[in-house]
């Protein structure tokens, strides 16, 4: 019944291929995809379209950009710290980053994390391109600014293991401890055990 | 950063509405569409232009058929008995019951079921479509042959409730018990009482 130029399966296979997208949930968008081909299928192929003529991954940072600006403004820009580079798993991160105003420099991110779960190893993440970032270009720091969740705690230990061959260069991560305006009552024990294993002397 | 006309908001959105995909798991697939633009990207638009120009949803029973057979071969074949509907979730079931030879009905997917969890409510289902057949069809029976999860209880009880103006229409469904070639020992407490509520007399 289904037709035989095999078109079903290869755009279940497709959808298969999207992060966190099994079998047979991809089957279950075909469905409908072809269930609501005057609606969702024409939007989303409209969308898809517009995407991939309007859109691009910075090419160096990861962080959504147009094709005539690639890399992106704050990679080319100049106001920016070329010595201390900040990883971040998903480009949204760089907008919180931004509007929190604390950091200069540049920016990378993984556009993912380890993930058993999702099925997403070291190759789905941008590590080859960060690699070839910090032999040229002049970074002396590089933050890590992951989650805190064990995935990324895990992403953030492989992160490191490949900078050690980098000696001169200074590995930080963002500081765990304490929430603002909140109470110690209200911590969870992982969250405080980390405020007093990283405790710091009151100047 | 991200463009101004909204282009990777509206592919985000469109992704949002496939079923199951929550507005996080949407913003990693288009992250990772961006990010694979060669690839995942190119194969995925080209999947769904060749699902869009050569299949389409039975407009009768929902199946996977091609735009020059609509209605389907099982809906148009004169070897079919047009008295007896079977109800199903998705297209494979079909699939699945005409390999087991013991259905010579009419079939009609839903393409979906109750599900709380997925967001997808009675106007999600094919059940619309469902009335308007059994007022045009001269069905005397109608199989539920939905599956035995909790989900697929509370689809069955919708469609019984929504069919009950039928006075003359039979409603069935398939019987729930042991499995061929399975032992007392091997099934779990729900399906044995099942088998027991409805045992059978032995002529």
């Amino acid at each position: 019944m289904i037709n035989a130029d095999g078109c079903f399966e290869h755009m279940v296979d497709c959808l298969n291929r999207l992060p966190g997208i099994g079998i047979r949930t991809a089957e279950r968008m075909a469905y409908r995809l072809l269930a609501q081909s005057d609606t969702l299928m024409r939007d989303l192929r409209e969308a898809l379209d517009r995407a991939a003529a309007g859109l691009r991954c910075c090419e160096q940072c990861g962080a959504v950009t147009t094709p005539d600006q690639n890399p992106c403004r704050l990679c080319v820009s100049p106001e920016r710290d070329d010595h201390i580079l900040c990883v971040v798993e998903s480009p949204e991160d760089i907008l919180v980053l931004e509007r929190c105003g604390s950091f200069r420099g540049r920016y990378h991110a993984l556009l993912g994390k380890l993930s058993a779960h999702q099925g997403d190893g070291p190759a789905d993440l941008r590590l080859d391109r960060l690699m070839r970032r910090l032999e040229h270009e002049p970074v002396a720091e590089v933050v890590l600014a992951l989650n805190t969740d064990v995935e990324s705690d895990a992403t953030a230990a492989l992160i490191a293991e490949r900078l050690r061959p980098f000696k001169k260069m200074k590995v930080t991560r963002l500081a765990h401890g304490l929430p603002a305006g909140s109470g110690l009552v209200y911590s969870d024990p992982v969250t405080l055990g980390r405020a007093m294993a990283g405790r710091q002397s009151v100047d």
